[in-house]
């Protein structure tokens, strides 16, 4: 048996988690949220990853999230979760905590904190995988890891059956196609899926078999819409569609004052509040809210893209 | 008057330098390389660049290839000369030394070596481009230089008429499209050229007027193929013909002990040398050739892709 | 009350974690080594550090090694904890976790992996000591962290009561060498340790109180040596202890085929294994232990500095 | 003959190179310069260093400076002199260019620009030194290079005769320490100067054979008296001098909006004309000068530290 079977491609966004004013999981809005991306047409959700404050939560918080998040989406799309940690032992703590939520996988990254080396990148992401019975993809995401992979190391893993897909948001599309090249000439052992919210229409090209946008939270039909596109080879329409999600990204760059998350995930959140999903833009601890005239900006790119009428009504 | 006038599109390989056994310009090699990239229908030309082995060569050194190349080419297409040193002072005194010969234009990296700011950037640009009556092209090449040109920056600097346009070696693909998006708002004061020889495809798409890849050194007619596609629209014809020149690309991982330029100049080098098309793989000092092995494993690559017939003779 | 009461200054070596060749806490091989460490003089112990491997232990795991170490060491002297994790509720959580145990304060490192600036760090630090009445050490470690904790916004945090203290383990003499003058300037808010084996004595001329040194697990009395010459402004004693202990950390070069903690840890356990402190020098998941050539190169080191006599055994 | 016999030792201070409104040398202010430095105790000088400004002036002002400086200085002590270039050939010909100037060696760095790997070092440094009978210096300053020169590699240059010494920018004081631990095992083929201005005394704890101090400009007297007192073995002495040169040194963080020796060289100049020395604080294109409030502060430190009295001129 292959991997190859348990592969999720399309556009598989990870997951917000919207919170409360209280900073509680707000239900209600991760309902709306989940409706959104359902309506939207997403193939599938990624919970606990970057977008979804992973990194912020303690463990109870990460399992209520799993419990909310399977609970909404209810078997109408495989989810996947990650289980983000420093080194192989707590990683497989958070595959041992997650098998109870019905999931289609998990998302490792390789360790950090601790300096490691190929060798125990390779020993680590075969640990993960001999501790559970589901797919395990690679999070290729070096900005918070330091790390890179390697293509030839993502493809050995691909074809000995350790992993069943990459989600590279590793910023490096020379990397990427030539991985994308690798993995077609030995069979396609692995799916690949990009992260980057802006190049998915030159990762299509490359060979990529989907997206995990955290833009496409806030414009899952758009990400959609592209990948069809991108399916029936019509590339004048994906570049169309990559255009204007490239101007809808413009709302990341909005808040001066923050960086990472706090602006990413924070743009995001703000800008699924101001379209009536979410009830508040609050950030996991110790990130604080974008306010002010940030607010604003992203209101008129919001506008600017169809996705808020100019009365400021969800269009 | 706007730069947009003296702008150069389409394919524009940054020529490589053939050296003789002794180290000294290979004139014939020279005329074989600039032949073969004519008949493969390039738009232009680049000489002193990163892989031209610019840095490499001494002052005396920079002008014989300047005559050789200018005089070589013989206004047959433009030629565009790197002007590439670290700061102001230095740029502007390697303009002066090229004035007096036929180039339609000069590029200019941001300064390196000494840290500096975005006002002292600014300011580079501006001097520099006040130098000469020539047009200004910005090199961003933070592999080399460790500076981010930023999008904003060189938008204002090509609206301003400072620069006439981007060869983007940076590898960040999103600010390439927020760059190319902010662009074709503003009029498109800048012509937009992708250095990435593996992913030119996707840089289309984002809104690039052309490439100055390396490998096109090597295979010419193959990137103005995927030039010509991309302006029809033939999206299907343009990932065809890059899937083929990213295998060729492999070519600079073959040799397993060297990096930098010794790697992928040095490959690029040794396939033309197999190609009948260079006497020597003669690398700039300090670097050393490739031998060995790689070559054996550069020559298959070659022969792979069509390029080199199976008993080893140029296809 | 000011934090400075809290202070714990001196020698506090980074407790090693030993482990049973199946990989669990070696209790006999601990008590050995807290016992070397007391006979050597330290005047405290720092378990849960990255030379306690803390990044690759799961949660239960860190609680054995609290529950082994408080109970080996046993009030003799201090202990601090590390509670190292990505962000502010996570290190609660390693808070929370602690508080049974017998511990004189927390060290915690600035968040990471998701991206994160000042404001964060500030709120970041605030909210962690907010949680416990101990006092809360900030661990400056860009190599595992990637951000740098600048001496300004440490200053503030220790005038404000928020940390205790400082482990300096930035190779950032310059930055320890500011905030060493800004802290005398301000009253000695913060006790100052730092954590380069082989620059302890530059440090201690800047204004140190005290080194966290890993090495100080196979040579504590050498530390502790050095110290009490510090203390006693014999600076000719404390270069000649430097330079033997400098010698000594030679041993983490030894190993030619890894890096991070696989080399220096495992050097550290493999030295202690030749002296016949550890049973083993067994490593956590997913690293291996020191093998061949390196672990006699490793011999030879210690016999040159006198820890091992000729006949290898130990001196 | 070793090299060892051509070794400069002591304090040698990198130049700064002081400027006309107009931006050219200022000979009046560069022979007060040279006389505060000889006056101080200086033991050599290092012109075109990175505080000389040498990655700004083309190829005549470099001469220019040579001329200048070697005519002031006449002799009184020492001149070694920067050939800071990309790539080998280029710093050949800096050596070239320099030969006519009575100088004692020359100081040249890694290179840099295109990565280059060990090997490609190795020869660098041969080729250069094969280029002269003056002494050569390699200048490890990873800040401008982006490349790291390894202990092993330094000493194995000192060993056969090619480097007389090294000046360490690295900021690795681990680094500078094995290196100085290695070095002196080999019988000292190397002289060794740290270029860290607020740590010397630590380095030469470690062994360090002198310094070469950007601030060495500003306070020449306080370096001198700093290496009498280390070469006295009285460290209380040096860690005084030592702890008011860092005192000092606080003028290159006043300005708040630059970077690099816009920043440092700066601050530098700034304070030599606030005392009478220089006639300006202009910089290199593209630099601007320091100005507004930052300039009052530096005249503070200046005066806490007693080099300027209370009414402002010079103590």
């Amino acid at each position: 048996m292959t991997t190859a079977s348990h592969a999720l491609t399309g556009v598989v966004p990870p997951l917000l988690t919207p919170l409360t004013a209280e900073g509680e999981i707000d239900l209600p809005s991760l309902e709306r949220l989940v409706g959104r991306l359902l309506e939207g047409g997403v193939d599938g959700i990624f919970a606990l990853g970057s977008s979804g404050e992973v990194a912020f939560w303690d463990d109870a918080r990460r399992e209520a999230v799993l419990e909310a998040v399977t609970g909404t989406v209810a078997g109408q799309v495989p989810v996947i979760a990650g289980v983000i940690d420093m080194q192989t032992d707590r990683v497989i703590q958070h595959v041992r905590a997650a098998e109870r939520f019905d999931l289609a996988g998990y998302v490792a990254t390789a360790p950090f904190y601790a300096v490691t080396g190929p060798e125990e990148i390779e020993r680590h992401f075969r640990a993960v995988a001999a501790a559970t019975e589901r797919p395990l993809w690679a999070y290729d995401i070096p900005v918070c890891v330091h790390t890179k992979l390697s293509p030839a190391q993502l493809l050995r893993l691909g074809q000995d059956g350790v992993i069943a897909g990459v989600k590279d948001s590793s910023g490096d599309d020379v990397s990427f196609r030539r991985l994308a090249a690798a993995n077609r000439a030995a069979g396609s052992p692995l799916a690949l899926l990009t992260g980057h919210e802006v190049v998915v229409d030159g990762a299509y090209l490359a060979g990529a078999d989907g997206s995990v946008p955290g833009l496409g939270n806030v414009d899952p039909a758009g990400y959609v819409r592209m990948h069809r596109a991108a399916q029936a080879e019509d590339w004048a329409q994906v570049r169309v569609e990559q255009d204007r999600l490239a101007q809808l990204f413009e709302i990341v760059f909005q808040p001066t004052d923050k960086v990472g998350p706090a602006a990413g995930v924070g743009a995001f959140k703000t800008a699924l509040r101001e379209l009536g999903v979410f009830s508040t833009n609050v950030m996991a601890s110790p990130m604080t809210p974008i306010e002010g005239e940030a607010v604003d900006r992203i209101r008129e790119i919001l506008a600017a893209v169809g996705l808020l009428d100019g009365a400021g009504a969800r269009a």
